[in-house]
Formats: structure tokens, sequence, C-alpha cells
């Protein structure tokens, strides 16, 4: 390939959509760093999340789809925070400087930051196993974020969206999942349309931005679920020196993964699954009814799971059977890869 | 390895030379983001590197170096800029959780991260080929940021340090080198103490953050030298609309790179080797010589090379041979790599 790293700065990541002007942008892509002004009574949420071909995401995998859930993950984690996306930079690794996989990636790149509000300020290209570096800033007020450290004994946990289709998405798409041989589909060829939603579920999830900044005055604690809420639960129940009881049943899930995954396996995803970057929140009884209303507004599901116990575990409870319930959460050097 | 991401972050990552405190980190490593404060009247300058084994450095490389290196090729940067270091992030993809790699990795980016009083405050740890990706903050007044598009006509250029030890250096460690096969060292296998000096000036260049701080006030336009002075000082030219005369024979170089390599080559690594990490700036002729005593404060050799003149082009003067000087800045898709 001949395109240097600059020609390919200036023809795929210097677009309107990427660069958006924002007046706390002084200086964008163009110098050793980009220049921005933080506003005044203002925190900058800084987070930082990579992904891997083969790891991450399948090989081949398209190229405007790495390019969502790249920004997507990102985006969860100030969710997570109840942070306004601001400006974001990427590190992109590639193995040639293919024009047509730029070009795509690019493109659902620019349309998600724009979507966002959140402009490109700068980055690096390089040559190498394909790896997409990003790091993501965004502002809230002080003293408003949310944190993991704040849950409370008598919170109610609730979760966004439905959990565990992304875990069945990555089956679809060929990925062994880090929960074992036995986490497999009834059908290894579902119905187009079932597949189709559980695909998405895993390279599109939504980052539930607006949900957090409209109900974040409700919120005590929150984390994204990108690990399986099990192990994410958990990190809230260290950092407030907690527990946590959780109801099973009560764990929201999408018709799409009940039709295709056994009720054994169903759960397994929701709880251990990952990839689903929904929030887990926790919320004060007295504020429950104003959250709920709040979260309807924004056309955001929640589910109530569970509440926050003295303890420093998470309980599950079900009435039927819990064999498969062992401790699993993500392990990233499990070696569990696409290729 | 039975290491998860969280005990790999942990033990390795949080330690006391790694998260210094520091009044304006309002939260760091063990949520979903950092959270900073700039203070009043500042600007946060923001800059990535990313560095991947077999292309940026050799396989098997030590883990101190390639940690010294990914901090120092960012902190450049920051240099470049003006910027006092503050904060940093860490994307780190690993082929396996080795504990002497990683403790090696961590120690050694802790002692440069206290040297610099930058402080990690977030990061991702994953598996996949070996890739480093930082991300660094630094802060300055509004306004005093040095940028590559404030070179005026009549201004002095200078540089700080040598070039072209980095370029020998990356030949001593058997790093094919993009400028073409014809660029080697005089004798595969120079004098140890020359041999130590080239690689030390490839695997741990000295941001020149001090110099940087000290001499911002002098100083038109600045950028930092990571592909070669040739690449680097166009950049200025074309962001300031402006052309360069440089002299070829006042580029300094150190008798290391100039025992090793013949003159043709020296000269070569010098205009477009790389990896330098020194700064060029361009100073008005009023204030050479504020500029020079202050640079001389600073401990920092700086040399005169040239003056930016009208034109676009970096014009190289030289007494003697020129054929040599062949455009030729450093494009990361030339398919060169150590394996």
């Amino acid at each position: 390939m001949s395109q240097s790293e600059f020609d390919i700065i200036k023809k795929y990541f210097e677009t309107p959509d990427l660069n958006q002007e924002n007046e706390h942008i002084e200086l964008g892509i163009g110098d050793d760093a980009a220049l921005i002004s933080v506003p005044d009574g203002q925190n900058l949420a800084i987070s930082t999340d990579v992904l891997v071909e083969g790891v991450h995401f399948p090989v081949n995998a398209d190229a405007g789809l790495v390019a969502k859930k790249a920004l997507a993950v990102n985006l969860s984690d100030l969710a997570a925070m109840a942070a306004k996306p601001f400006c974001f930079t990427l590190g992109l690794i590639l193995p040639d400087a293919s024009e047509k996989w730029l070009g795509k990636f690019s493109l659902a790149l620019g349309k998600m930051a724009k979507e966002y509000g959140i402009a490109l300020v700068g980055g690096d290209v390089s040559q190498g196993p394909l790896t997409i570096a990003i790091q993501v800033h965004g502002t809230n007020r002080f003293g408003e974020s949310l944190r993991r450290d704040k849950a409370k004994v008598g919170d109610t946990i609730y979760v966004t969206g439905t959990l565990g289709a992304a875990a069945a998405g990555l089956l679809c798409v060929g990925g062994p999942s880090h929960i074992g041989d036995s986490f497999k589909l009834i059908d290894d060829h579902p119905p187009k349309n079932y597949r189709d939603f559980l695909v998405k579920a895993y390279y599109e999830p939504k980052p539930r931005i607006n949900f957090a900044l409209r109900c974040k005055e409700y919120i005590n604690s929150a984390i994204d679920i990108s690990d399986g809420l099990q192990g994410d639960l958990s990190h809230i129940l260290r950092a407030s020196k907690v527990g946590a009881r959780v109801e099973i049943g009560r764990m929201p899930v999408s018709k799409e993964a009940s039709s295709c995954l056994t009720t054994e396996n169903l759960y397994r995803a929701a709880l251990y699954g990952g990839d689903d970057y929904e929030l887990c929140v926790t919320v004060s009884p007295e504020n429950c009814a104003k959250f709920e209303q709040e979260a309807l507004r924004s056309g955001t599901r929640i589910t109530r799971i569970g509440e926050i116990i003295k303890g420093s575990e998470v309980q599950l409870v079900s009435v039927s059977e819990t064999n498969f319930l062992v401790d699993h959460p993500y392990l990233h050097f499990n070696k569990n890869s696409f290729e």
C-alpha cells in the first residue's frame, strides 16, 4: 500500500462527522497533541477500551460493525459515569491500508460519533495486527459522576434493556464463548430475524448515555455490563463494601435469546456472557418511583432484579435449578479467540 | 495463565509510582472511567501513540525498555506542545500474562512515570499480539501551547540534542530501516560503548519536557522529531505556510553515530531516520539570545540548523554531495518490520 499514515488520517479521519466543532476544542487533529478546555465546574471522565481482531471480534468482521462496537463499548463507560460525550482519540493498527476497509470503518465511526456528539481530536495509525484502541473523554459536573462505590444497603438493583443476547450473538458469528463448550445455540441455524437480532446485540450495543444523563440524580451507583451481570455487579459490591441478592427469574431477557438458548444457557448468558453493555444501577428506595418515571421518559426499559444487602457477594436466588450458577466472570486471559 | 485482567491491574498497575497522588485526580484506576479536574485557566493537551511488537520494537525486546520507549514517545508529544505531564492511560495487549514480563514492564513504567510526574489513571488489559497504546494528558495555560502553525519567516530553526543515533540504534538491534538496504552500519559489530549509546538512543529517548517548559516563551513553533527531521520540519512548514533552509553540515550528530555510519548514511539517519524524539523549534531573531541562554540553563544542547524562509519546502543546503538527499519521510505502511 502506498498510503502514508498522514494520507490515511487526512482522507478517512478528517471528516465533518468525526471532526465536529466544539467551542471547547481549541486544536483537534494535526498537531503533536489536541488542546481542549474543560468547562468551568466540570470534571473530565476518561476511559479506554481496546479491541483486537480474533479476540474481541471475529477475523474479517465487517469494518463498519467493528467501528460501531469499538466506539460503543467506550461510550458505555461514559454512560456508566453519567458523563456527557466530549471527544475521543483513536489508535488504529492495521495489517494493510485497504481503502475499502478504511472507508467503511471511517463512515460508520463518523455516523456514530455524530449521533453521540463526540469529536475525534487525535490518534495514531500504524501497521500491525488489526487493533482498535479508543479513548473517550466525557464531562460532568463536580460530584455528579456515577461511581461504583456508592451503593447502599437497601438499594434496589436495576438493569437496563435485556441481558444475554450478545452472548448468543457471539455464538451466531462463530465465536467461542468463555462460558464453556456446553454454551451453545439450541439450533445452529436460528431463524434469520432472530439471528439478526442477536448478532446486532453483539456488534451494536447501545450506550445508555441518554438514560444515564436523565436519571443520574436518582442513582447511587452504576456500572456497565461488559463481562456479565454477576462479575460486573461484583465490582459494585467490592467497591461499596456491600452484598446483593439477585432474583434470577427477574433478569430481563429478549424473546430472541429465550428462543435460541435453553433456560440454563439463557441465564448463564445473562449472568456470565458479557458484551451486553447495559447498565446495572442501584437506587435508594425513596428514589425508585422518580427513577422509574424518568427512565420511562428516556425510552429505556429498566427491570428491578434485586437489592443491595449486607455482605460481600452476589446471592443468586432462584426457585428452580441453580446448579449451573457457578462463578464464572470474564477472564481476558482464558485464551478464547476466534482463530 | 490463570490471572484475570483484574488481578493484573491490581498487582502490576496499582503501584505507588504509577498511581501518584494529584489533587486534580478525583478518581483513578478502578471505576468505569477516571475523573480528573483541569486547573482553572488551563488547557488539556491530549496525545496518543501506539507501539506494536515487531513493528515499533523488536520481537522479544526487554519489557522494561518497551515500557520506557512507549511512555517516552508519548511524553515527547507533550514536550512538543510545552504541556506539563498530568496523567495517562494504558491499553496493554499481551499474548500471555507472563509474571516476569509484567513485573519488568510495570517497574520501568512506574519509574519513568514518577520521574516525569505523570499518573496512570486507567486502562485496559487484554489478550492478543503485544501492543502498547498509551494516551497522555498534559496541562498548560491557555495560549501558551507550542504549535506547528506559528513559524514565521525569519525564524531561526533549532534542534535539541543530536540526530540520527536512534536510526543507527535500530540497526544495532536488528531492525530493518525504512531508509533502505544501503542504510547500514560500517561495521556490523561496533565497539560495545558505541553500540550501547546507539541502542539507548533508540529505546530510551529523553522527552524534552523540562526544556520545553522553560523555553516556551521564546519559541514560535515546535514539533518532536519522530519520523526524521525532514518529514517533521515539513509538518511545521505546511501548517505555518512557510519554507525552510537547512544547512546539512550544521545538523548535530553524536560521535557514536558519526563513527558507525558513513557520512552519507549519517545525514540520511538525521534527516529521514526518525525515532530521535528531539524537538525542532523555530525562534524569532529577537528572542534567539534569550532562548539560547534559557536552553543552556535547562541543560539542553541546542543547535541552529537553518532558518524559516518564504516557500513551502525544506531546502537542504550542503557544500558537498547531496545526491542521497531524496525525500523519504517515514511511511508506516512500508511494511518494514522486525519479523
